[in-house]
């Protein structure tokens, strides 16, 4: 058996460190960096896929919605033509900077407040995936298996990678606990290790209200920002290697 | 006999309209479209590479130091690596864009301060250089002839083009007037016609000093935010064509 | 009688010129000066303040979301606390500016997005007013009459004017017919000058309906952006002036 | 005996958090807050003036060039207007909010790349003075005694207190020992308390090359962002309380 580990990597910004990206980079097989517009300066982006490449690490463009000061997590009223545009610019700056620096850009995850909105706005994820369709057709979708976005982007040729986070809580619609509710973060590392070993043996969760329901994993994401995020990293690669679980972005 | 007409263009920002792009998109035979750190948002940017592409326009980056309210006309005091990463970052944004709207990236142009610093100043011109190289080894770089930037992009193996300005007046060292000074722009229809035919009939210009020196004319330089600039373009290029010379950016 | 015409001003940016300021300022009352959110940058601040100064015309903050590439008419979804910390740091960064030039800060007017998202929402409403009641509650709001952000303020305590738009045409239910469709605006000079004789006579106007509708005016905007601008307010003041109203912010 | 002990504070930039604020206000008697150019957003100014007042700590604004990318520690080429008009506008917003949460602004320091180059370059000093002495004549600027920032303020009638660094390396000319040599920052805690005591007792310090020079120490700084300096800022605290030297912004 396969699974593909992502995490987003490169959040820093100028003298602002967030993340702890090489300590996670090795246990990890593909990384969505920021490409500025949430976060992400020039000279971390370049360091980041130096790092990434260093690890064997596919490489993807993690693109946002123009508003540095709410790090993308803020939804802004773009028109659809705006949209695409931005994120035309970023996955083509994070794929010039990759080939300049040995590597291929895989992938394309869109970040925070993006992602969100494109899991149920049409028209924001039309322009993702245009603007994607533009830059590469081999370039994969990393997105929720029955978003709007996966739809959309499967339907206009696009391949999908269907994501599921380790971390996160489930509601019954298969939509990740808000932030806001309590219960939407898995913090022990036994709930987690729990529920990732239900992704990969059944293809499923169990949601907040207790039922247990499939879902599509394709792709795990883990996370870099949040205290200890280095050392689950290498627990749940352990624990997949453990279990004959082959770590790998292909 | 052949000249290349080079143009900066795409430097509105959002609501901003700055320059008379598709008034002198028709005359010239290259562009220098700005990337977004000193003016460009992705619409724009867009929109230029499209507005190239359709009138058969050599497209070309023209990245600048990270300085939106200063127009990128302030010299900033950057590390060799954070100069080499936002030309890396840059370039790299506009060769995706332009191949993805089914163009081909060109050439690559410093703006303004980075320009006039990289001419100058062996540490800023080897980070662009050494950008450059990592992106596409046959992109060519437009600089002042005998400049620090152009000695070291050939030491490298880059292709230079040396440029000089239709507009604007020269001192005795081939250095352009400052525009502090007064007689730094030739506004005059008449003047800078006339500089232009010592400029393609004898590779020379006649400095403000009166002296006729030997000058390198590989690109000429219009400028498209001054009053007149689409007329002047228009009879720039009406009077190339009518001196027999094929204005082209090969 | 009496009335305060207003405009918004100060809306260039670094090397960008938007607007014909120093050409309206002759003939308005009132002004609201951007706050480097949406435009602005600190020269043109102190710039379009000095202006204001000379010309006798009172000075008011025009705060806007944190949107320089969409001029701040892309709605954020911003917390209550984010927005009345924005409002609160660009109301106190004008009217330190404008007591530092010699002058007093007269009033607040909400840019774009942040006044038609406060028209309506009360949360966005409530952090605005927040603001300007912890910055000085002698300041006016410019808001549309029976807005909630009219409602709300005067709830707490602070001073309102209602505002109406000489230019552009209103709904039934009082509304500004939206831009995206057509006679949204009035281009004509004739249809301007009827519309504001109607505001100052009968306290009406007439909707796109055809209905006369009553409506409260104290304060009328004009546009400083659109072409013609200056022209039109000379054209305004001097209309108003034959009607024997006077033109002032008091 | 008295002195005043200071420390840049508000140095988080939305997502991004620097410096442990909290930890260290209540040891210092003023504090220097970041006014959004180089870090600093609106929520953070906020709360941390709240803080600052909560600890009975004098505010002051810490304006610097407009450089969040590369947190105002890269010199820019502004004008003297340019630099004017960018401290009227931070220290302004400070100011009015500084008193719209119930406190009064006491001070002003330059940040980073703007605190160098004022020290020596009379041009930028001459911007800085001119902007402070406009928003309030009775503002006290921190500045390195003998600078050319210290003299120019004092010539124009500003008050100044001459800053000292608790944990930096002097040299013979008392400029700071440049941070690209190593001996530039003092890591050990007891380093740090026999300069902060030869300092108090002495106003002098040990430089580099090992001689002791005579200082004027109005205003000690520490630092609140590097590892350690909560702990630091509690030891510097307690160690000045035992020498019978009272903390305090007066």
């Amino acid at each position: 058996m396969q699974i593909d580990l992502n995490c987003d990597m490169g959040e820093s910004y100028g003298n602002y460190v967030s993340g702890q990206d090489e300590f996670i980079m090795p246990y990890i097989s593909s990384c969505n960096i920021a490409c500025g517009f949430h976060s992400g300066d020039p000279v971390t982006i370049t360091k980041t896929i130096e790092l990434a490449l260093r690890n064997d690490v596919a490489v993807g463009a993690h693109p946002s919605y123009p508003d540095l000061q709410g790090f993308g997590r803020r939804v802004m009223n773009l028109t659809e033509e705006e949209i695409e545009s931005c994120v035309l610019y970023q996955v083509s700056a994070l794929k010039g900077m990759t080939e300049s620096l040995g590597g291929k850009l895989h992938h394309v995850k869109p970040h925070g407040a993006l992602y969100n909105q494109a899991s149920t706005d049409e028209s924001t994820a039309n322009a993702i995936v245009e603007a994607i369709l533009k830059v590469d057709l081999n370039l994969i979708l990393y997105a929720p298996d029955k978003s709007t976005l996966a739809v959309i982007a499967r339907k206009k040729g696009l391949k999908v990678r269907g994501e599921v986070f380790a971390d996160r809580c489930y509601e019954d619609d298969l939509c990740l606990r808000s932030r806001t509710l309590d219960g939407a973060v898995l913090h022990k590392r036994d709930e987690v290790l729990a529920q990732l070993d239900l992704m990969i043996r059944k293809g499923a969760v169990k949601t907040f209200g207790g039922k247990e329901i499939s879902i599509t994993v394709q792709t795990i994401c883990l996370h870099s920002d949040t205290s200890g995020s280095a050392e689950l990293a290498k627990e749940i690669h352990d624990f997949l290697i453990s279990q004959n679980v082959e770590i790998t972005s292909d």
